[in-house]
């Protein structure tokens, strides 16, 4: 497949190594800014554009990996370029429908579940694709692309596929902030955050053999209140954590006996 | 070392269990059900006992887990059984000092940060274990016992491991209730929690190489309020949810500048 990627973010960044690792041919990336366009060109050496007039016409797929907000206004201007083609958004939030607004005949959806750092490598093999379009012969080209990236493939609606990225916020970006959190309290008691590693770990480690409601531990669960009425009265410092403290140690409560 | 195991929850069911394995002697197990007890004393294979009267004068060493919120009461009546032994307790959350209410001449704590379930085998050499003493002859005693267990041994203060302990409810039990607040959004929506195990694993894996704070991701650090307005929109038949989403958020962004 010849392909045209519309981005230089890290997702834009992951994707696009893994198309040409898998072998794909990227013909152009464009990208707003003439700074994020050069580094990610020269990291996939392929040819680069930060105008939308000169992005290539003859492709077989586009790959639009850009924030989420710029979407409605940006893909109708992409989209001229070539209507006949494949085109595909890469967010977990936004509905197949958005291409409805614009000439695209063939469209879709390609949504990585990962998170991605631009200087943290991913083996991609792993990461769950998922995948819609808007026709059936676009759905099966899509999960043989995907199938190509990654042995973790799966169609999804644009319903499931908002549920996915809410999952995917709670398990990743807010369990991050959970360490962050921690971290922010060990470096006040001079302590280091590496002792917490094991812990974290097993956290990740204990949920791929029971489920999350089976694994559920601590003061909440087991209801101790004097526990909790301690690390309540030591985070009387930090009140944004002592809020979350209070209202997460209540849903793990409320939900023990589901 | 010759051992009296005082509880059998979870901590001491480990705990036990890395103490034979590692060749010292458990002389007898208290619990204060004979169900408990007898579950307990057949997988360490060690006599128990349930009456405190009965509880052996001989041992050097008396290890206590059980609920903190019984350790006021229940330690005077413990320790009157061998005053001249050391004493430790596993907690935590609970000073040291407590001790000071008991007529123990030698104590301490002997604290393991780990998730213990009581059907999944852990490694135990890798648990952090911290360590707090009332004279450095027996924290020296106790450091070599914790070495025995585990090679990853510290010591810690009682403050410090007061804020370890809620460094640990963050990314372990705060961390496992965003598992389970996915999986439920998940199963409403027709999706398998197991599709979340690459993004879990990911997201502990990160914070090896990068700091919590370097490895944010997701719409909050990014402050992309149309994201968070369209989850938070999805959320509104998950109250308790929709609340911690505002509230991690909130301190993701407000922290993203540190």
């Amino acid at each position: 497949m010849n392909i045209v990627l519309i981005g230089a973010g890290n997702v834009a960044t992951h994707l696009g190594s893994a198309l040409i690792a898998s072998g794909h041919k990227i013909l152009q990336l464009y990208s707003r800014t003439e700074e994020s366009a050069t580094a990610l060109s020269e990291l996939l050496n392929v040819t680069r554009t930060t105008s939308v007039d000169e992005i290539l016409t003859d492709a077989d797929l586009y790959v639009v990996s850009v924030k989420d907000s710029v979407l409605d206004e940006f893909l109708p201007r992409l989209v001229s370029r070539n209507k006949e083609a494949l085109w595909v958004h890469t967010s977990g939030t936004i509905p197949m429908q958005i291409w409805e607004s614009t000439s695209a005949l063939r469209y879709g959806v390609l949504y990585p579940m990962q998170t991605f750092s631009k200087h943290k490598p991913v083996d991609f093999q792993q990461i769950p694709l998922f995948v819609e379009s808007n026709n059936p012969s676009d759905t099966e080209l899509l999960m043989s692309l995907a199938s190509s990236l990654s042995r973790n493939v799966h169609e999804a609606s644009s319903e499931q596929r908002r549920a996915l990225h809410i999952a995917a916020v709670f398990v990743c970006n807010f369990t991050n902030a959970m360490y962050a959190a921690a971290a922010r309290l060990l470096e006040n008691n001079g302590l280091s955050f590496e002792t917490m590693l094991p812990l974290i770990d097993e956290t990740a480690a204990k949920v791929h053999s029971l489920s999350p409601h089976e694994a559920q531990t601590g003061p909440a669960v087991r209801n101790d209140h004097n526990v909790m009425a301690k690390h309540l009265q030591m985070l009387d410092c930090y009140p944004a954590e002592k809020e979350i403290y209070e209202r997460i140690s209540q849903m793990i409560y409320e939900n023990r006996l589901r």
